[in-house]
Formats: C-alpha cells, structure tokens, sequence
C-alpha cells in the first residue's frame, strides 16, 4: 500500500469505474421516466426505495447507518482514531419530476463506491468515512431547496421545515414519517464533520467546451435575487405611441440593460457577473392593451462580492433613467442575497494534487448553483468535484454524462478523500 | 325651418344635452357598479334591461322596434319617400366586466335624443331613420367582438356566432334565446342602408391633449397581429452568460426593436405606426432559470398599409438579424389582419361642415380602433365622430366625459345625420 496521508494515485485501490455505472442506472430505474430520466421526488414512494437500495449497498461495503430528524442518511465507517472527527462526502438522491440520472446521484454513488472499494481492500483510515445523502436538494416538490444540509447547518429551524406543505397540501414531517426516514439524529451534530467533500455534474458547458475532463471548484459565487415592478398607464393598441406609458416597453429595456451590465461588470480577475430574468408578469393581459403593469424576476450572479453589489446599483440607475424617459415607475427590491462562499483551500489543494497526479484535464472554477455543499461549507471545510455534463443539459430526462468523466470523478474524489482521512 | 338637405345649425331643432346626460346616466344605473362604471356584459339580466329600456325610451318617441336573430335592435322612424333606404346610426349598450358610462353608450342615446328631437319637432325626413343597438361590441364576455356589425355585414356567419361559448361554457345562441332578444329579421338586411354614423367617445387623449372638442374620423387604421415564438435553450441560473441561449434576452431585444420600428416607419403624411405587446408566455418560468421559451403577441396599426406591410418586414428582419446573433430561434407568425377601411368622404364632409358651422374646435382623424363602424363600412357609405374622453381612460369605470362634449357630438351627428336624410 502506498497510502501517505497524501494525494497520490490510488492505483492499487479497487475503484470500479463499472460498478459506479452499473449502480447509477440500477438508481435510475426506480422512478425511472419513459423518456429515460428519473422521477424520485423527496419523501415518495420511489424516493423510500432509493433510499433503501443505498442503505443495503453501503451496508454491504461494511457502513451503519443513522438517519437524523430530518431524513438526512449517514453511513459510516469507522476510522483508527476515535477521536478523530468523520470525513463527509455524498450528495442527494431525489430528483426533479422530470430529472436525470446523475444530478446529486452521481455524488452519493461515487461515495457508495468509494466505500465499497475502501471495504474490499481492507483500507483503515484514521479518521471515519461518512457517506451522507441529503434530504430534499431539489426543491421540487417542497420548496425551498437544500433543506436537508440547511436544517444541518442552521440555515432553517427543524420546526420551520417539518412543517412545509407541497401543492397538494401534504406536510414535509407528515410526508418523512410516512416513508420511514424520520430519525432520531440530530441533524446539527452534522457540522461536526473534518471536511466535506461533493462530486456533482457541472450543470453547465464550461469544461464539456473546453475539453476537460473535470472542474476543482474552489467557491461558490454570491447571489443577489431582486425584484422589478414597472408601474405605468396601459393604453388602447390603436392610440398613438406618443402619448403611451407602456410598462413592458420600458421593461424590455431595463431588460437588455440588465444583460449589458451582467456583460461588463467584471470582477478583478476579468470573470463577468451573470443575470438571468426568469419571470414575468404582464397586466392586464391583452393582446391589444398596451400593459400598466409589469413585474419581473432578478436572479444576479458574481464571483467578486462588491461586484455583484455594483450590478445592483447599476440596474436601479438604469431602471430610474429609463423611468424618467418614458414617465414609468420603477421599484427595484431585495428578494435574496446569498454570500460568496469560498471553498476550503488545503481540500482544493487535494483534489488539484489528485487531479494532476491521474492525468486530468482540469480547471479550478466556481460553482454559480447552489448545492448542499454551500451550505454545509458555512460550518465545516469543504470542497466540491464538477463531471462535465454534456450540453450543460440538467433538470432534464436527457441529463447525460459518460462513464469516463464519471470515472475520473470518482477518482479525485477518493484520492481527496483519503487523502484528508489519512490512510493508516 | 332652414333644413336644406345641407348640413346646417339645428338650433331650432330641440335637440337636449341636459336629456341626453340624464339618459346617460340613467341608463348607467344598469349594472352600475361600486366605482361608478357598469358592468353590462351582452346577454346577461342587465343587457336585458337596458334593451328595454332604450325600446320604450324609442318607442314613446315614435321608433318602431325590429330584432334581427343576432339580437341587433333596429329603432325606426318612416321618411317621406317609401323608396329610400334608411339612414343609420348608434352604438352599442354592452359594456366591459369593468366598463364606463360611456363607451358605446353615448352614441345609441345621442342617436335616441336625435329621434327624441325630431319627433318632439315634428320633422319629416325623406329617408327613414334608424337607431341601431349592435349585440356584444365588446367581446368581453363573448369573443370576439363586434359580433353584431360582424353577422350583419358578412364577417362572420350567423352559425358560427350562435355556437360561441362564453368562459362557463354558455351559448351565445341560447343566451340570447333566454333574455328574450332573438329577433326574426334578417341581419343582413342592415346592408341596405344609405349610410351610418356612429357617435363614440375616442379612448384616447389626442383630443384632449389638443385642447379639441371633437373629431371628425375619417378612416380606421389597417392592423396587422403577429405572434413571435423565441427558441433557445434554458441556462441555469449560474452558468455563464457567454453559452447561453436566452429566449427572453432576445425577446426584449426584439420587443425594443419593434417600438423603434412602429416609431420610424412613416406614412407618406409622416403619421407613425403603432405597436403593442400585450401579452407573454416565457417557459419554463423559473427564477433561476433562462428562458428556452418565449412566446408574445404583437399588434402593429397604421393609417397607410404599405407602411404596415414595411413594419412587419422589418419585425421579421430585426428577428432574424437578433437570433442570427445570439443562436435563437425566431418565428414571426401571422394571426390576424383588418385592411385600411377609409369612411365615405360625402359624409365625412357632411361632419366636417356641421362642426365648423357650430363653431367647434375640432380636427379630422382616424380611428386606431375597432368600431362596429369599421364593419358597417364594409357595405354602407359609413363615417365616425369621436368625442374627447379624460386622460384617454376607457373600459374603465373612471371612464369620464364632459356633458358639453356630449352636446357638442350629439349637435354634429344630429346635424350630418340630418342632411344626408334630407327635411322635407
């Protein structure tokens, strides 16, 4: 064994490219959609057996599981040291309605394998392993998302999410009793962990356009989500445009400056910020009324926090220069704001180690989505792997990744992993 | 009794603008709502009642009552010579769920004060007048609208327009059955007219803004509805801007293009087009997703069609030019077209000399909007006359008119209606 406490390669470790492939479409199936996605919303039927497929493998390679209060899944396996506090790693198992194989899956799977080949080859860590999969990443049948790792971490109360309602009117506590993963752990000993660490598919086409092979992400970016109400007169469609006050013209501009300024407001290393308008409402609804009223959604992105701030000034500059041009009211407001999130800098080191040391074609890259490990990264060192995904396609029954990225995934993670855990 | 056959001052004719507002108002009570409008949608209890009561306000001034079977209500007083075909003119008493006083309104009971006058008068005319109710000019609760021009002159067939459904699924045909309005002339007999005049308030403020009293319409603009489909491709949120393909970045662009292009496109007298966007669909509708999707409604109007026919190549081309640039998917549909309808010029005349005659400030204009005018022309010599209405407001409950504007409508159309009838 060539185990050093460092990032090396981990030849000799019986990692299965195959078997990790091989498990993610046997997950696949429960659930699995006609068009060849998964459907394994939180606290279904399909999600109870998901779960308990996992908790049968891991308890195959040798892990115990605990579940805590908020369905949250811990299988462990114990290290030499007793004192020493457990390695994370993992990611979530439910899906969108209409979701894809690997988004989340791939993280706690690779985990699952990681576990199984640490088990075969008889490896002693000093510290714990714990594969842990997240209750409720998506978000999709109980908003909001990440509740599982936000309960953990503090981000919500226990109270305030057990009692959540779906659009059918079904309670979140109620829905967690009936599938039988309500716990007894206390979700919060989470932020007990040494380090944490997230392999996920990118989401995005950053490293498929580049040619690589996988993404070291060192941060998360700061979000600012505002709010924008265009207030003006609506107007017959017949009568003049000169007279008009027309809230969707002048929204349409605000708009396009949105994007310009997304485009160049740009952080000190030259990375520009993101803007994405994703809602839209527009009254009174008439093909041949000129609207008086029109709100619209404001989801901006940075990796440079007064950057993103700067994006804000600007937008509201914008919206009070194009009010004054066209006599429309604006309202910019606050909706969300979540802090940039650096990454824990000696677990980047380990992956960038491992994924030098394997060969990889690589970059080190922010994350802009939010993922369980952003939060968990507020109490606990942490760090998260991207797998290319092609076309950036995700929330999406053609989500598609291969076994190779796949593979060199679940490499650096296992090398980082160990690495940090110590072999003994 | 200085009646030539000419437009002339009807001041001996006891024409009453107190009348005329006290009918107004009374008539407002019908489905008079909280905020001072009404609420009387066509075929409903109330459309019933102010049909009655516009037949016996008629009837005690000498009409006689004809139903067509779309439950047009034709008030007629006999000329002189049984040969000439009747001069026509009205509007229509439905109103919008949130309507005004006066929309529609004004010109039936300036056309009842009309009959009110000359029957008080004793005048003989030597074609028949007729004082026409239109059924469901507003298409509010029906669509579309200006059902009743529309049967009678052709644009849509009786069967088609029976069989309509209203949102809850009732029949236009029974309805009209059940509150006692289906009537057993031919519609389209209303093609026989000599002429028509329809009084209506202008739903726009150039008017008021002028410092005017009235308008004399001679012609309504061509329109052209187009529906525009944006593809691209959904983004997360957090993925850079630079691969995206935003639907909704490239609709704004668009939508600003459109206005620039409804701005510059001139006709030959330098009058500019119109342009609205009055309705928008994006998918999937998700704050932190860029749109794939984007789908909106445009209505382009002009008072020369070559220039409308010019704007809608150039929406095509602004289209083109956007999705060629950002990677999306543009298709300009067409949805619906109404030719240039220009009013008959004898009449029009007739207006004009009558309003200089009283003294009026006035100006000759189009109409941008639909009328049951605009139909009727399609077969009967046909012109318009446009009051002032505060700040543009209509289909409003603020809806809101002076009496001396009233008066000064009732005086023009009175005195045009009469000349081309001809006092014997």
């Amino acid at each position: 064994m060539v185990w050093s406490g460092k990032a090396v390669s981990t030849s000799n470790l019986p990692l299965s490219g195959a078997r990790l492939w091989d498990s993610l479409m046997e997950m696949a199936k429960i659930g699995g959609t006609a068009k060849g996605g998964s459907n394994r919303q939180t606290l279904t039927e399909v999600d109870n057996q998901g779960r308990h497929l996992l908790a049968r493998w891991a308890q195959q390679a040798g892990c115990t599981l605990t579940v805590d209060r908020i369905g949250n899944m811990m299988l462990r396996r114990e290290g030499t040291d007793p004192k020493a506090k457990p390695i994370a790693f993992g990611s979530h198992l439910d899906t969108q309605p209409t979701g894809g194989k690997f988004d989340g899956v791939l993280g706690v799977l690779a985990g699952l394998e990681l576990m199984r080949a640490v088990h075969e080859a008889g490896i002693q860590t000093r510290a714990p392993l714990l594969l842990i999969n997240w209750t409720n990443e998506e978000g999709a049948r109980f908003a909001p998302p990440m509740m599982g790792s936000g309960v953990a971490m503090g981000v919500f109360t226990e109270e305030e999410i057990l009692a959540k309602q779906d659009q059918e009117g079904a309670v979140f506590g109620t829905e967690l009793e009936a599938i039988g993963w309500r716990g007894e752990a206390d979700p919060t000993m989470l932020r007990d962990c040494a380090a944490y660490f997230e392999l996920h598919i990118e989401q995005g086409k950053i490293l498929e356009d580049e040619g690589l092979e996988l993404g070291v992400v060192d941060r998360a970016l700061c979000q600012n989500w505002l709010e924008v109400v265009v207030t003006g007169e609506n107007a017959h469609g017949g009568s003049p445009m000169a007279g008009r006050k027309d809230a969707l013209m002048g929204a349409a501009k605000l708009i396009s400056a949105l994007e310009e300024i997304a485009l160049t407001t740009l952080a000190p290393d030259g990375e520009p910020g993101r803007a994405t308008v994703g809602q839209m409402r527009i009254h009174p609804s008439s093909r041949n009324v000129a609207p008086d009223d029109v709100w619209f959604s404001v989801d901006t992105r940075h990796s440079d926090a007064p950057a993103l701030d700067l994006m804000a000034q600007k937008l509201r500059d914008a919206a009070a220069a194009i009010g004054a041009e066209r006599g429309l009211g604006f309202e910019v407001k606050d909706f969300w704001y979540s802090p940039l999130t650096p990454f824990d800098a000696k677990l980047v080191a380990h992956c960038q180690e491992s994924a030098k040391a394997r060969g990889l074609k690589f970059k080190t890259m922010p994350t802009g989505i939010g993922h369980d490990a952003v939060y968990m990264a507020r109490h606990v060192p942490t760090v998260m792997i991207f797998t290319p995904c092609h076309g950036g396609l995700s929330h999406n029954e053609a989500e598609s990744i291969t076994p190779e990225w796949a593979e060199a995934g679940l490499k650096v993670l296992a090398d980082a992993v160990l690495a940090t855990a110590e072999v003994v």
